[in-house]
């Protein structure tokens, strides 16, 4: 059976199921549809199934063109997940957050995978990419398929190989981003690493799905963590009256071990705010505290408070309060250059300063109309950053540095910029820093 | 004045004093040597000046040859610090340790400034180039020399440039590191730059001495945050049944936002254990806590028990008490393939297992006698590493993993290995990962 599987993973008969059609999951279908594979595509949301068939993105890093070169190949996209028993690989690219009490939210992945389950059949590979606690795939994922009378690593395999897509970032794609992965069994990592070698330059093994699990987690553990530190530095420096950019620049000249991270208004993005807090909730079981997740955690979520008494401060100094100035919040994507708008601390700030009675805009060349968002709620449209427009605001706050702005000019024309990110050297005349 | 010191300084006419003669001062002074200026190497210590006048060395890594080599040129050393006025430019390389109660003693480099100030004369540029808090250089180095009726910027000059020594490591010297430089004033830098330019390849100008002070800060403090980072994940791995290294190792491929450090049985050296608490010491003067490094001190100070319990649980799997066991530590410098014991872990080690009831002995190729420290005896010698010699012992502790053991040997030899580096990767047998 194992080497049936392998044998058409290798010569490209194999069809490859990509479960969840996201940040993670569309771009390596392309991948695998780029390099010839028969691939079908699932996702519950039909809406993104009719924009894949009428060739139109979501996704503004993917363009629409590729997309539809994939559909002129052998891609099909369906809601109806009966199919899978057509796929010899099925991989699931489904989110994982936290519910609102900072614990695992499993149901995406494990509605996933009780849909799939009625349809599995012998000579099948499950991958998990989902990122997740270390004993996820043994000991969620396992029982479920063993449910069906499926062998493990004898008629089906089962794989853990952590995503790491990072959107925005032009050095790297799907195919040149090594990848992890780890095996149930022996026979299991044989198949999973047929199946990737097929589509990643670099498929890297490791001894079990749960060090594959730990794996993720580390990676965004280190920069929860990182910038969780140089974010209690720049409070520190700040009172100390040093900047703390001038300061991290002048670090990162050390040619060894310094690295160097960047404080900000707060953690964005789908991953490095959540992922480390599946630790913290597996660790409990054994009885530990992961107290620097915890700490990062802490700090980092503070940062928008902080900014906004740098706000309120700014405003102080020409007299006038919160309530009933206008302000003007510069990128509301999580971080730049992207429109990706998850768990970003624009938001935060939009929130709290429309909390305390500031008339809010933003502007955001990626985001030109605030989305719908399941927490939050904004009736705007991104302003154009004419002088004059600049000018109508009583401080205009930086909060996600995107390219595209031109800085100079923001500086020239606003009576006050809170730089959150920074961008300006000098503070001095209308700038503050936060 | 300004102008006639940086042509001194250019022309190579200027004289350099170096003003403590340990793993900074040293290489530097052997430096400027090379370069062809006049240097006066200072230190209270006769000991060293009589070794540096032998020819001899006492630092492992630098040979007796480049001793005596710059020692046939235009060197001098001496204790008599009335000399200093002969120099032109006075480098200050002493220690900056902590007292007991882990506050800054700042004793040696008070002492110092103090027994040079009275030889102070207009013309000369002084550089600490000690780890310490922002704000020492402004409100301990420079009233002092203004007591003496110096304008400072005017008649002397006053930078902060801190060490980046980085003892075995063999990619990079003192000439390569990139200096970090902060004046007390404009002209204070630019005296600042033509001194460490004359030397340096690389000198990277900071707008203060208190960003200049910072930035050491940062460097050490990132190591060590990263390294008590590690050093918890590792506690959170061992209960999983996870391989810690190996998920550092499978993380470390990620080609970006990820970069490795490592766990062990404790911080060492006299940077990274010490020099945070430099700045935790400050901020408390702002009224604020820096948590991130007292967690950090917190869980890496606690990674001596952790080992020991493992050591207990290893010999207990054997039913042997440590009482009365035999434990061989191996390696006893902070490091690999170095010589430095200062706060080196394993000697906390070795103090525990003595405390426990073992017989402890040492093997080091870098440390052949136990040296006299200030708050630790033993009475020992390296031991040599023969078959036989290994198989004595009721438990070999891999403590630093210098790179000229035997591991193979170690392993095939020994009743019980404890490794707290991850030397070994599969834990079976006779093998116990700390």
């Amino acid at each position: 059976m194992k080497n049936t599987l392998v044998e058409r993973l290798n010569s490209k008969r194999a069809v490859i199921g990509i479960v969840g059609l996201g940040y993670v999951g569309l771009p390596l279908l392309l991948r695998y549809v780029d390099v010839g594979y028969h691939v079908i595509g699932f996702d519950i949301d039909q809406s993104k199934i009719d924009a894949l068939r009428q060739g139109r993105t979501y996704i503004e890093h993917i363009p629409s063109a590729q997309i539809q070169a994939a559909a002129s190949g052998n891609l099909e996209v369906t809601t109806d997940f009966s199919r899978a028993k057509e796929a010899d690989a099925l991989i699931i690219c489904v989110p994982t957050p936290l519910n609102r009490y900072r614990e695992p939210d499993l149901s995406f992945v494990l509605g996933t995978v009780d849909a799939l389950i009625p349809h599995l059949r012998p000579g099948q590979v499950l991958s998990l990419e989902s990122t997740t606690y270390p004993g996820t795939t043994e000991e969620e994922l396992l029982p479920r398929i063993e449910s069906r009378g499926l062998t493990v690593g004898q008629e089906v395999f089962l794989v853990f190989s952590p995503e790491r897509e990072d959107p925005g970032n032009t050095d790297f794609s799907t195919r040149t981003i090594p990848k992890i992965c780890g095996g149930h069994t022996a026979a299991c990592l044989d198949v999973g690493m047929a199946l990737y070698g097929a589509a990643i330059d670099t498929v890297v093994p490791v001894s079990s799905t749960r060090a594959a699990e730990l794996t993720k987690l580390l990676e965004n553990i280190h920069r929860a963590v990182n910038i969780g530190l140089v974010n209690e530095m720049k409070i520190v420096a700040d009172r100390m009256n040093i900047d703390i950019h001038e300061v991290i620049s002048a670090a990162a000249t050390k040619p060894f071990g310094f690295v160097p991270y960047y404080p900000g208004p707060g953690l964005g993005g789908h991953c490095i705010p959540i992922d480390p807090f599946y630790l913290t909730w597996k660790a409990r079981e054994y009885g530990l505290h992961t107290r620097f997740i915890e700490l990062a955690g802490e700090i980092n979520s503070s940062m928008p408070d902080y900014v906004i008494e740098k706000v309120i401060g700014a405003l102080n100094q020409v007299k006038r309060s919160v309530r009933g100035s206008k302000i003007l919040v510069l990128g509301i994507a999580y971080k730049k250059n992207v429109d990706d708008m998850r768990e970003s601390p624009s938001v935060v700030l939009m929130e709290k300063l429309r909390a305390l009675g500031a008339e809010v805009a933003y502007s955001d060349p990626h985001v030109p109309v605030f989305p719908k968002m399941r927490e939050h709620s904004f009736d705007l449209r991104s302003v154009d950053l004419s002088a004059s427009e600049i000018g109508r605001y009583d401080c205009v706050l930086v909060a996600t540095d995107h390219d595209r702005f031109d800085y100079d000019q923001i500086r020239k024309c606003a009576k006050v910029v809170v730089d959150t990110r920074g961008r300006y050297r000098q503070a001095a005349g209308n700038l503050v820093k936060a």
